[in-house]
């Protein structure tokens, strides 16, 4: 889309920390992301930036630095399971230099959620939370996520990442809707790229992207155009369909 | 895994840097970067660090300027084609300080795949390509991906990035092969953790992840083991199921 490198004042941002060795590795395809970013973007939040980063305090501890800098919000998930890789919560305490212990909110999710069960060291280390962090319902499995200042952990089991998700959604301020528009074109990316890169300049307030794809006999490219006013977008759209079928025409 | 924050003196190790505001906005979900860090763990180079940025020069420079100096190797998908948010190239040149042009050798691949085609300045864009960096084939749509210094700059189709993947993989150093085994233990994480945590100790050479999963009725957990070390992997896989065994029986 338009190279600004500015975002409007309206926006709000997102950064996104995945966490863990699975995911690097290639074992672990990566789902968290896409939902992620789709669902944000329905609620008119912009993700700017994901960061995947291994198991390895220092460098989740720079993301997630990083990130609750430059963004609105900032979401993490994976490694707050109950085994010895999971030091996500300790990395958070110690990017905002605060402590961490078992939470006695947490520990009583933990209980109702499992009345006859044990609750083992392993079990409690789940339950540790740094101090000052709001506890996020963990529907699925019982062991919450936390949110801290602007930064919220989640877990990295798709099922309960979503249904933390869908806890953080409603207490996210979010921007003003964006809108889109889908122009199916036909035709390769090449044979569109110029009238594009034209109607991209004619309407500075409407994002334009291009998605070329292989549909296994040949390239077919969809216009993608994203915007905050709707009537802007609906008269970038209208050059877009007159130029491919002016392209296709000219065939 | 074991959070040892250090990398074996044998490590040959990949940074990859996704390109392009359609994965940030989920509408394309990004499957590249699992594909690539499957290759990679293949061939013995380790991902450490994934980066998915919008079109915009600034942060793809500094994506590109960060990794590249942390990684042997960094790859790149997206922003290579026609269009005029496809910025990859102009970023990359930027980030080495080195001029770009159209390359004559880019030409000469465009037109042998497209004999009869107008090489009109969209066509042309694509074989705009940093001064210094040798090309990378494109077997599928001709357009070349290009090399300089320790970057690796592929398109983001899918089908194309796999097609340059293969052509790259046999150029590059390898580290020693990473193996891996996997038990499956039948049981939540939770009864698990303590046992594997020492085991983990027991056996800093080999890394120990553990994955939980939801299968619809509760959760079960994958160990997976991995080293360069085939004997020493097999004593931790030893432990790992004997300690599974002994759970399995105090049921």
């Amino acid at each position: 889309m338009t190279d600004t490198g500015s975002t409007s004042p309206q926006a709000v941002t997102a950064g996104i920390v995945v966490i863990g060795d699975e995911i690097l590795s290639g074992r672990t395809k990566d789902t968290n992301t896409g939902y992620i970013c789709e669902y944000l973007t329905q609620i008119g939040v912009e993700a700017r930036e994901v960061r995947v980063v291994p198991d390895v305090t220092a460098m989740i501890v720079e993301a997630i630095d990083t990130l609750r800098g430059r963004y609105t919000y900032v979401f993490t998930t994976g490694g707050i399971g109950p085994t010895h890789d999971d030091i996500t919560a300790d990395a958070v305490a110690s990017a905002y230099g605060v402590g961490i212990d078992v939470d006695p909110r947490a520990v009583e999710m933990l209980r109702r959620r499992y009345p006859d069960a044990e609750l083992t060291p392993a079990r409690l280390r789940m339950a540790r939370i740094p101090h000052g962090a709001d506890l996020i319902e963990n529907a699925v499995s019982g062991a919450p996520g936390f949110r801290i200042d602007n930064v919220f952990v989640m877990a990295g089991v798709p099922r309960v990442m979503q249904s933390m998700m869908d806890t953080i959604g409603p207490t996210l301020k979010t921007g003003s809707r964006i809108w889109s528009e889908t122009v199916d074109t036909g035709m390769p990316e090449g044979r569109i790229a110029e009238p594009l890169g034209r109607i991209a300049q004619a309407h500075p307030d409407v994002q334009i992207g291009s998605y070329p794809h292989y549909d296994g006999k040949g390239f077919n490219t969809q216009i993608v155009l994203r915007g905050r006013d709707a009537e802007k977008l609906q008269a970038a759209k209208s050059d877009v369909v007159a130029a491919v079928e002016e392209l296709a025409q000219s065939e």
